[in-house]
């Protein structure tokens, strides 16, 4: 790893930059594998982009090294992350970058599955090719924060998403609750649902509302059929789902319907990573399973899709809990918000 | 009023913005004027500049005109609002304009108060001068919501503020409710306050908090002395606050605070207009004002301060307001929304 300008620092953003745009591109169709994107650049030109469609189909690289062709040979190849040097599905791309010729590699961060945990760098070190590592990492690692939590932790990136009223309703004491947030927020938790390996309701979601929880949106740069549907987990400790009722709701008739009959969330989700290789998993429940994840603390991200609108002190509050003193409550940092449609989108992370 | 080029257009808003600014300096102190700036300009130049900054001091075109000499003739004078008409505190500002043989008057707005609308232009056009009314109108109207909504309606414009969870709560249920909000959303509350004519408050928040609910802020650009109280208001219908009582209230001890017994809100904001000019009136109270103002719909803009913490189901509510059924829910506009510290400043308008 080398000392760099200015300049080369200004210059290796930018191409990790459209090596990050191009990463994107599979952030719906690569689970459980991570997006990444890759761009050969070779005088200041790209010569080759590429990113991972896919589980099973090539890797960025191959497809970067490919349209670059011969002329890879003395250029540079940005790599959203760590290049491989196992064989899995396909073989290492730390070997295919060696083959090419490449001059240097600049890798916006390592990867932490532990048959790869810098063992690219050492393979393209050892070649004598220039390794630069930490170009815009935070970005980068935000298109694969379940992928990165799961091997460094064993244990999924958890996003929580709730749809509530500015006094914190989500529905009158009724039930009725159509339509409190806009065309706009439900679309973007499509966006939500399209990145995730598997969604958690609860049993009383299922029974009252019966919902179903697929990724259909037309909106997505990918066609809602090229994206596996997330895998359902329905918490149902009282087992309230028997048997012969399940043929009466959505969800259960999917054959690969998870239930969950225990009390220990923490266990399930662990299974979700070990078992189902489900590295993003989105809660979409109602307040009683919110509240259990909440305040168990097992809530990496929570997505407030808040509309501007008063529902009055009798409707259902979004959460269900009840600490005994403010020193109990939950507190968030905000990462960010902006409006969708007439609502407003909070994305809140855990203190 | 002419037609102009683009490139008049672009100048005209700059000056304009201008103008505004030096407007600003005007926001807490004018009351019960309206906040006013000036810019004279003679080939594209400022030659000179000013803002009201009381009432009873000269009008900001007084000032630009004392700046701008002997050069003011033939000069362009940008003015926020449309220049009097009439001798008040001081003489016509349209005559002083006329008298500096300016050669034109651009105004981002008329003034609907009636013993000007309009006649200054008409003052300034039979002098000879051209008129240009309708530059950056919405940016300067921004300053002097409260003074444009009384002189065209005698109702002042109301701000309703609320700290709150994200859960919508204030308070714990045993009343503990101590910096739910951060220092930055508390000073921003001191620049509501110092912009306000009256605040109203309600006899449960003086028994139970004993507010003082004055500008005491060295952040806001005035020194806190040269900026006038507001006149407070109390809501006090059941007469709780008894005189034997009221030495124990920070708020009571004020000889001009204004005692309200009646239901009838509409009428006491008609009579703070009326009898006290006051044309900005914040609310800043209790889950029950709160919810008489917004229910009966006598809100012009509701301001959140969002800390993002859950509070529970237990915990107070923001607002005293029981909907029937979803079709009676109170909705709003999200005119803005900025992160002022750890929490959320959202600017709401009521559908």
């Amino acid at each position: 790893m080398s000392i760099q300008s200015h300049a080369q620092d200004a210059q290796d953003r930018y191409f990790m930059m459209l090596a990050i745009e191009q990463a994107k591109r599979g952030l719906y169709t690569t689970r459980p594998n991570p997006a990444v994107g890759c761009v050969i650049v070779q005088a200041e030109q790209i010569i080759g982009q590429g990113f991972h469609p896919k589980a099973g189909e090539p890797h960025a690289e191959v497809f970067a090294l490919k349209e670059a062709g011969t002329q890879a040979a003395g250029a540079t190849a940005y790599v959203t992350l760590e290049p491989c040097s196992h064989t899995g599905r396909t073989p290492p791309c730390a070997l295919a970058l060696v083959a090419a010729k490449v001059n240097r590699v600049v890798i916006a961060g390592l990867d932490p599955n532990p048959q790869v945990a810098g063992r690219g760098v050492k393979l393209l070190e050892q070649a004598g090719i220039e390794v630069t590592v930490g170009v815009l990492t935070e970005q980068a690692e935000a298109l694969n924060r379940g992928f990165l939590k799961a091997m460094r932790t064993q244990m999924p990136y958890v996003r929580l998403k709730i749809a509530t009223s500015l006094d914190g309703r989500t529905a009158m004491a009724s039930g009725e609750s159509k339509w409190i947030t806009s065309t706009a927020a439900r679309e973007d938790v499509q966006k939500l649902r399209a990145q995730s390996g598997a969604i958690i309701t609860g049993s009383e979601t299922v029974i009252t509302d019966n919902p179903q929880l697929n990724v259909r949106s037309e909106q997505l740069d990918v066609p809602p059929e090229k994206i596996p549907n997330p895998k359902i987990v329905i918490l149902d400790r009282r087992q309230r789902l028997k048997h012969s009722l399940q043929s009466d709701y959505q969800l259960c008739r999917h054959p690969d319907t998870i239930y969950w009959h225990e009390d220990d969330l923490s266990a399930l989700l662990a299974k979700l990573v070990s078992e189902h290789q489900c590295y993003d998993v989105l809660v979409e429940a109602g307040a009683s399973v919110t509240g259990s994840f909440l305040s168990q603390q097992l809530v990496d991200e929570l997505i407030v899709y808040q509309a501007p609108c008063l529902l009055g002190e009798q409707a259902r509050p979004m959460v269900d809990f009840n600490p005994m003193s403010l020193a109990q409550q939950l507190r968030f940092d905000i990462e960010s918000h902006q409006q969708l449609g007439s609502d407003l989108k909070l994305t809140l992370l855990p203190l």
